[in-house]
């Protein structure tokens, strides 16, 4: 099997990614909530009606997008307006996946604003607006890699099992998907490791002092939103594969 | 004193950085070298001679100047060519800062690329060229900001003790100067701190993985660059302050 489907080897990139996302979300912590930066338009004309972390956001994705950083598989943008990569193309391996256009970033980007920021911000406003909104586009960009490599994983699990499979997705049964995609001993697996790393990582910083997410806290972000949406994305692309 | 010249809020927020540099530095360690993306013109035309790192820097910077961060008297632009904010102009608390034009983010980048870079990755070239310039911007643009941070400990130190700094300034003596502002059991006590939080991260990242920085490294990092060139901000700083 290709090298980028090896479950082993995904579960690698996946295990890195969780430092990548905690990393983002500490160095966010450090800010209040500062829920101007998510209002549309509150910070003036300049910004074209986007919300401050939004338009820091598209602006990011532009210049990324120059960069070539979405001919990669495993990149999703959250704006769909962005210039063509002023590098030449990369050859990459050849790309694993199989032809879709799942992509639920918005989705993402809601529960990131709504949920996850008041849950690790103290309420209130300090008017780092910038810095906050820098570390805004370090999390969702993280958190939307980490949710939609579930591709990669959907194509490996379809791939050792195909028997399996090409019932459930010639009937379009995203119940029995779900569920076949579904490892509650991986996904317990995940939980621990992540509060465990929570934990090491809030002893070196300062006590009382901003930045710091509770372990129960790192859990939840994972159990409530990272995990389901991933498993969202693997029943969404499994939805779109031909069963050949 | 200004809140923001208590040598206590001061360490506090430089405490609080070396997390953020450690972030950094752990992220761009998960690539390697990449030498190709600090050569100017390497990859093409179309980054205007620029090597990819330093054109992602550029264009960083554009935009958050455009977001007002080098307003704020503890931020420093690596460019000069930087475009005027278009948001309203943050009122920032009385800047406690004497006007300077100390900047020496020339020999930061180079330090960072020349030294540190090769430090903390592997050798080679793995193609994650986009990545890598992006954690390049981080790492920076961090680094830059412990150092430069120097300028408020300098401050600090002189309204403390003005009998002491004003004679040494006024003759230019920047020998003297770097003595009067130096504490070695300061530091030795940064570098212990920092040696044994590099030591907790690393506990979760995986053995043989990519993305370990090493406590030793570490340490050396502060010991050779940071901890130096924080010093040599305090007394360029002090070496332009009037002795009022």
């Amino acid at each position: 099997m290709n090298e980028q489907l090896l479950l082993e080897n995904i579960r690698g990139v996946l295990n890195r990614l969780e430092e990548t996302i905690l990393f983002a979300l500490i160095e966010r912590a450090q800010f209040k909530v500062n829920s101007i930066i998510y209002k549309p338009g509150a910070l003036g004309e300049a910004l074209g009606g986007e919300s401050l972390s939004a338009y820091l956001l598209h602006e990011t994705e532009k210049l990324h997008a120059r960069m070539r950083r979405y001919t990669s598989p495993d990149e999703h943008p959250f704006y769909t307006d962005l210039p063509a990569p002023i590098l030449p193309i990369l050859r990459y391996d050849e790309n694993p996946l199989q032809p879709n256009n799942v992509n639920i970033n918005a989705e993402i980007r809601r529960i990131y604003e709504v949920e996850i920021v008041p849950l690790i911000c103290q309420e209130g406003d300090d008017q780092q607006y910038g810095s906050s909104a820098v570390c805004d586009t370090n999390c969702l960009q993280s958190i939307s890699r980490r949710v939609h490599f579930g591709k990669f994983v959907a194509e490996s699990k379809f791939r050792s099992d195909p028997l399996r499979f090409r019932p459930l997705i010639g009937r379009g049964d995203a119940l029995a998907l779900e569920e076949a995609i579904t490892d509650e001993e991986v996904e317990r697996n995940v939980l621990d490791r992540v509060e465990r790393k929570a934990r090491t990582y809030i002893q070196e910083l300062q006590p009382g002092g901003a930045g710091r997410i509770e372990p129960a806290i790192a859990r939840k972000i994972y159990s409530n939103w990272i995990i389901p949406l991933n498993k969202k994305v693997q029943v969404l692309y499994l939805l779109q594969r031909c069963t050949g």
